[in-house]
């Protein structure tokens, strides 16, 4: 615990939203990206809130990003489209090719959109919350910098790809599904680099193809794995989930697929070859109510998750978790306490200040 | 080799359309689901072919499958649709459903269709090569009867719920991906079983939720793992993925989801609780011209897989694979030499011909 401290939760929507009117994004755009970094901050998805924010700050002050883009639909057919993002923040590109996906959806029952030319999203798993309140079912997914190999190869060649997907429940909260098609996030080899521990087997190659448990070895050239890890195991199918993503993201949309999706944060290689615009994403909204009365979906899905709550656990302490839970405990905890946030990120946001002249965010104080 | 004998595929068709027949389906619909299992027997998937003949025979014998159902439309809204398969035959009710979905996508740009009081269906990926030919790009989910448990559970709660999308090549071949979400296929625990033999770490539990490599405690009480396997190595992701399918199969369109999927072999237990009709299907199809014109979407796939097949190899013997390519080398194989098929199945198949009189398929003997 001394290794962070808490921050108010509004005092950082605030500071962002600040940073992204400081680069001329206009208010209400800066507004809706602050609010998509605030979905991950209050759910503990520390990797994709305002942690990353020094990183947007980053492509903005080096006119990597265009801060007021025309976000248009570049070719329909009446419930699909694709959109062009024009290179804005993904923060914006994304919620604003959401709610057209969600338009069509409201008009044909389904709407289904691949977006190009766009930047990191934020979580996936905003875009299918952020339906539930029309009664819409939707599909999230983006691509991203490459990070994990495919089976039987050893360089990386796609993005850690997620899927979300999120139904609600009447009584019950919402099942959430959001999750990246690697075995693990790179932030958690990331982590163990830092604290000179090691990592599961399953996770990561080295540079040669071999297994590894020391993140060095994977952040040294090596790759990440996908879900299922080893080809006896189903590490194929993590491959094709990853694959699925990457070409309804990409190819689709001719953004950049698998290993020329351009880098994120600055440190990482820029891929020589472009085959598309910027990365891509894949949004697809259906209506509850034209498959199934939307309350009586809604009481089903607490049935189903009443049921699986009840599996009979291996350990009685650990029971079985429906998706969504861990981050549903993490949202009651910060939205009491505020939100944690550790030394480096801390000395980010405080660089952010200077650099800017924004007032930091409540609570901060230069780390010792 | 000794282990199996080669059957001559037009035989293998013919003897399944003749016992489909034989329960009054109609002629044509005893032909598509004939065609539906050959799929999977020329490329190689052993588990959705004939080798099911039988299950499929006992169903139809003991009056558990509804032999002329009237498919129909539920509730829609343009472009989705909750389909009632009235019983029917999976192999039949499937194309059905799915070709509303492709029709609603020729309509609408995108068409979605969750589909209840079905059965067995066949490969998941039938579907989705189906609608290559219309430049249409499918999503195929099915539930299955409860074989898989929820990481840190240690009961059976799911079935292996597959998922299957497809996306055309130019010269190249389609990618096909179609991955059941359970770590490894039940078929494979039971040819272990059969050899004696043990199976990875990773692929089940016993009946007290431990982790076994005997195939036997897999049998006797446990459950398979979803992919992932493990929670250390992200099995929770399958947990979820394996969980989207069924609310998008079942509780979408009120079929039985989770552990209430009603069982498709004999052996298997009936759950006493029903919470919907039959098991269910997910089919989600998109027009490629909506989003990309066709031919260069086409070409661009044709790239995506030439620079994934180059991705350097672990090992100079085993190339990175593209979706599909396991099948299609089966595919060749059989195409020249017949459909290899071992004993038991053999011995099945002579089972029906003597109980119905159709006439065995060429080349059968009876196993000594």
């Amino acid at each position: 615990m001394n290794n962070h401290k808490f921050f108010n939760r509004n005092s950082l929507i605030n500071f962002s939203t600040s940073v992204f009117k400081y680069f001329k994004i206009p208010k209400k755009d800066a507004v809706l990206a602050a609010q998509v970094l605030d979905y991950s901050d209050i759910r503990g998805i520390d990797s994709h809130g305002v942690a990353r924010l020094h990183t947007y700050f980053d492509m903005l002050e080096l006119g990597r990003i265009n801060p007021n883009p025309t976000i248009r639909i570049i070719r329909e057919k009446k419930s699909i489209a694709t959109v062009n993002g024009d290179n804005g923040l993904g923060l914006v590109v994304g919620p604003k090719a959401h709610q057209i996906a969600m338009d069509k959806a409201k008009d044909y029952g389904s709407g289904f959109i691949s977006v190009s030319n766009t930047n990191h999203y934020g979580s996936a798993g905003y875009y299918s919350e952020k339906s539930l309140k029309n009664n819409q079912i939707s599909w999230s997914m983006t691509n991203s910098t490459k990070l994990v190999a495919p089976i039987r190869g050893k360089e990386k060649m796609l993005g850690t790809n997620p899927i979300a997907i999120a139904f609600p429940g009447h009584k019950e909260p919402p099942i959430v599904i959001d999750l990246a098609t690697s075995a693990a996030a790179y932030g958690k080899i990331e982590i163990a680099n830092r604290k000179n521990t090691t990592i599961p087997k399953g996770w990561s190659i080295n540079k040669d193809g071999e297994n590894t448990t020391n993140p060095k070895e994977m952040i040294e050239g090596g790759s990440l794995l996908p879900i299922g890890s080893f080809e006896e195991i189903g590490g194929h199918k993590g491959y094709c989930l990853a694959s699925m993503v990457d070409i309804l993201c990409c190819v689709l949309s001719k953004a950049n697929w698998g290993p020329f999706a351009p880098p994120f944060a600055l440190q990482q290689e820029t891929p020589k070859i472009k085959v598309g615009k910027g990365i891509g994403h894949f949004f697809g909204v259906m209506e509850i109510d034209g498959f199934i009365d939307v309350l009586e979906f809604k009481k089903e899905i607490d049935q189903w998750i009443k049921v699986f709550r009840n599996t009979k656990p291996i350990n009685n302490e650990k029971k079985v978790l429906i998706p969504g839970d861990p981050e549903r405990i993490a949202m009651k905890f910060r939205s009491k306490k505020g939100i944690p946030l550790i030394k480096p990120v801390i000395k980010d946001l405080i660089d952010i200040s200077n650099k800017t002249g924004i007032e930091p965010p409540d609570g901060i104080e230069p780390p010792t």
